[in-house]
C-alpha cells in the first residue's frame, strides 16, 4: 500500500463525493479514537474551510474528552460539544417506562436491555451529526473501518449511519498507517481500540480475535481455522446490518 | 392483484424473515395513518402473540393520537406511548447551541435549521422503536411503501431506518387496497396522506402530485412530460437514500 497515494485519493474522492452531493463540506464525529482521528484529518485536507468536528460524550471518559481535543487541536479542525448524557438518560427512562406500562410486559432481559440502551448512544450521535450537517450543507463523514464492517462491529443506523465510508476499504491495521502518514499523534495511534460503548471495553475483547489477526485473514486468507470460522460466523449474523432493509415484492 | 394472496403471502413473508433472524416478533411505529396500520395488521396476524405497536408523539396533533389508539384498538395489538417532545426539544436546543458556539458561524440558513429539526423526529422515533425491539427480541417493521421509496419522501436512518420493509413493494394506492381487505376504519384510510413532520403537512402538496398520479405512472408508465420529469429529479435526489453509504475503494 502507497500510503501517500492512498491519502491523496482519499482526498479526492472525499471532494469528489461532497461535490456530486451538491453540499458544500464535511462534519466528522470525534470519539477519541485513531478512525475518527483519521477521518477528521482527511475531511480538512479535502475542505480546509468546509470542515467541521464534532464531539458527543455521552458516558464517556475524560481520557477520552482529552484525545478528541488533542485531535482536533492536531488536525487544526474547528470542534464542538453535544453533550448527550442527559438526554441519554431521559430517553432510556422513558423507554423503560413505556415498556413497563404494557400488560402484558413478562419483564425483559437485563442484557437485552443493557445492550439497546447502548446502542441508544451511536443513534443519537448519528442524530445529531446529520442535524449539523444539515444546518451546514455538509454531508456526514463516518469512520467505521473494513475490519469492523466485515465482522459487523458497529451499530445499525448508528455509527454506520453516514453519507460517506472513507475507511471502509481499509482494514485497521492500514488505517493506523495512515494516521501515521497524517501525523496523527501517537498516543492515539497506539490506544487499545473501543467503541466506547461502555468503560473498560476493547474491540480485541469483545471480538474474540486481535486486529492483527482479522486483518491478516482478511488480507491474505491466513489464519487458523478457528479464527476463520469465527469471522464467517460474524459476517453471516451482521449480514443485515450491510445491506438495506428487505422489501417485500409483490 | 389479487389483494387475499397479497396479504397472505405478506404474512408468511413477516414470519420467514423474522424466524431468519432468530429474532420472536415484531415491533411497528404507529402514526394515525394508514401504512403504520396496514404494517399493525400484518404484524399482528403473522405474530398474534408477539406484536407490539408504539406510538411516538413528536407535536403531534390530538387527531393523529386517536387515529393511532383507534388502528391498535380494531387490530387487537397492544400498544405502548413513547412522549418525545420533550427529548427533541432538549436535543435540538443542545444541537442549536454548540452551532452557535463555533466561532467561524457565520449563522446557518433558518430554513435548513428548521428541516434539520424535523428529521429529528423520525430519527429518535426509530432510535425508540429498535430500544424495544432489542428489549423483546423483535425486529422492526416499517411502513415505507414503494411510492415514496421511489421519489425518496422518507428520512434516511429515520423512517427508513427499520430491519423489514413488507409495504416497500406496493404503491400506495395498493396499500390502500390491503388497508380495506384488512379492515382498517375507513376514516384512516381516507385522511389526506401526511408525514406528519409538522402541522398540516400533506404529502401531495409537498410532493407536486397525487398518489393516483404518481402510482399510474410507476405501474403503468402513463403520465404527463412534466410528471415524468418531477418523477426522475427526486428519483435521481434521494438516490443516496436507497443505497448504502458509498465506500472508497483501496
Amino acid at each position: 500500500m502507497e500510503i501517500q497515494l492512498v491519502r491523496e485519493r482519499l482526498v479526492l474522492w472525499l471532494r469528489q463525493k461532497v461535490s456530486e452531493a451538491g453540499a458544500r463540506g464535511l462534519v466528522v464525529g470525534l470519539s477519541g479514537g485513531v478512525d475518527s482521528a483519521v477521518v477528521a484529518a482527511l475531511a480538512k485536507e479535502a475542505f480546509p474551510q468546509n470542515s467541521l468536528a464534532v464531539w458527543m460524550p455521552c458516558q464517556s471518559s475524560d481520557a477520552d474528552a482529552r484525545d478528541a481535543e488533542k485531535v482536533a487541536r492536531t488536525v487544526g479542525i474547528p470542534l464542538i460539544t453535544v453533550a448527550l448524557d442527559r438526554i441519554w438518560e431521559e430517553l432510556v427512562d422513558r423507554l423503560n417506562d413505556a415498556l413497563a406500562s404494557q400488560e402484558t410486559g413478562a419483564g425483559e432481559d437485563p442484557g437485552a436491555l443493557r445492550m439497546a440502551a447502548i446502542n441508544v448512544k451511536p443513534r443519537l450521535r448519528m442524530t445529531s451529526l446529520h442535524y449539523i450537517a444539515r444546518a451546514k450543507g455538509y454531508l456526514v463523514a463516518g469512520a467505521t473501518n473494513r475490519s469492523e464492517l466485515t465482522v459487523g462491529y458497529f451499530t445499525k443506523f448508528g455509527d454506520s449511519g453516514v453519507d460517506l465510508m472513507p475507511l471502509g476499504g481499509l482494514v485497521k491495521t492500514q488505517v493506523w498507517e495512515l494516521a501515521r502518514e497524517l501525523g496523527i499523534p501517537d498516543e492515539i495511534i497506539r490506544k487499545a481500540p473501543s467503541a466506547g460503548l461502555w468503560e473498560g471495553q476493547t474491540d480485541e475483547q469483545e471480538l474474540g480475535m486481535t486486529y492483527a489477526e482479522l486483518d491478516r485473514y482478511l488480507l491474505s486468507g491466513e489464519g487458523s481455522a478457528e479464527l476463520k470460522a469465527r469471522v464467517a460466523r460474524l459476517e453471516a449474523q451482521s449480514e443485515h446490518k450491510r445491506r438495506m432493509p428487505p422489501i417485500f415484492e409483490l
